[in-house]
């Protein structure tokens, strides 16, 4: 039987989701709390493998388990005893063998946030990163509008990336700025790139900074080349807010 | 002359504000950056002297210099560059050399964060504490309402403690539930004594979890007696919001 984990961590100690050789991954730490608590051991899939450094609060994760030793609304709470502070599993659901938390996914939305204001704000600082440039928020709203709809998205992928395509489809992008300060893009799409989600972050950095004008971003897109995008920006800005499955795949 | 800082700080790694022995201090990380900062030992004092662990969006603090030498304006930015990430000076303004941070403040605003669902949010668990039984909102904001006005809140302190008086006022105490998850106390006093506001939040979380009736929040007020309070929360959830002062103390 396979379930679907539901799981929001905070990247900062962690480097990155998947499982590797000399460091500790958020993927380990799951495992090993699994393995404990089902005396089996048991790997995981997520959904997205997020860089270092980079927060969740929906990322999603399957296992296969020959039991379930507990009611599965029990779940969450028990693994959580097994799991340190900063990653906590919020729900888990039963799903087809043949689900896979990757592939079925049908969207996927991430926020990016920026504290904009003259002096840096130490209760934001794990969770932003720091402009204290004054920001145009109109030219923002604008740019990131433009990202919506199906694209070929070359221009904002980490270059060396192997994509077997690179078109992919913006359904939202939004920069909203309340509280005043937090400057938030939220951008919800079919599946992003390798860096996709912080580069378009930095390009809508550059626009709301005037460094890049509102209209050139259909140019930019267009010219399909890494150069003419904004910087990628650090990870310690983005959150995996949530991953969409059709409701079919759950099990009742 | 007499400038007084704001500032904000993530209180996770400190010592509390008060410079101490064999810890580090916020108080020892700001003097250190003002003595490098204008080329003499410069001492400062705070309006409250925040706990380990506490945060501070609005903390005070003044010093004296013989000289300063950059524009006011500028200070908080320069300071910043000799401050860790988690301290943030947000503010500099001149002040009377008769001016005292703690003796002249009129008023004091802290928070208390509650996280409130059936499991944690790693996001929040810096700042808030983590509560996952059902919690009666309603009850909690009716109480809250109680301890507005002057009152002796000898049962609101922490055993041991000598002030003079116990008699302090409440100008304003609220519960917000905004977002849903997040419980947030606001409490504004013209002082508050050892522990006082960590242990109103203890005492609001019990009657949230109807273990203290919302009308026996008067009885308890006028016991005395700290035995019949709620219990002393944890300093995470602490945050000093807001320190008030009249006008006049600042120098054009």
């Amino acid at each position: 039987m396979q379930t679907l984990l539901t799981l929001s961590y905070d990247g900062t100690n962690y480097a990155g989701w998947q499982r590797q050789q000399n460091a500790i991954a958020v993927q380990q730490k799951l495992e090993e709390a699994l393995t404990a608590l089902f005396h089996q051991p048991i790997t995981t899939k997520a959904s997205s493998r997020t860089d270092a450094g980079v927060h969740a609060l929906g990322q999603r994760a399957a296992f296969f388990a020959d039991n379930m030793p507990i009611p599965l609304d029990k779940l969450p709470q028990v693994i959580n005893g097994y799991l340190p502070s900063d990653i906590s599993v919020i729900k888990a659901d039963s799903v087809s063998d043949c689900f896979n938390p990757r592939f079925d996914a049908m969207y996927k939305t991430y926020k990016y946030q920026i504290y904009n204001a003259p002096t840096p704000n130490p209760l934001l600082s794990r969770y932003s990163i720091y402009e204290p440039r004054p920001m145009d928020i109109e030219a923002m709203k604008k740019a990131a509008a433009m990202f919506i709809g199906r694209h070929d998205f070359a221009a904002f992928q980490a270059t060396g990336s192997s994509a077997k395509t690179t078109v992919r489809e913006i359904y939202d992008c939004t920069i909203t700025s309340q509280p005043s300060d937090l400057i938030t893009l939220t951008i919800t799409g079919s599946g992003f790139l390798y860096n996709m989600v912080r580069i378009i972050a930095g390009t809508l950095l550059y626009t709301g900074l005037g460094k890049i004008p509102t209209d050139a971003i259909p140019n930019i897109i267009n010219s399909r080349n890494r150069a003419c995008a904004g910087k990628t920006m650090p990870p310690q800005g983005l959150i995996l807010q949530e991953v969409g499955y059709t409701t079919y795949v759950l099990l009742e």
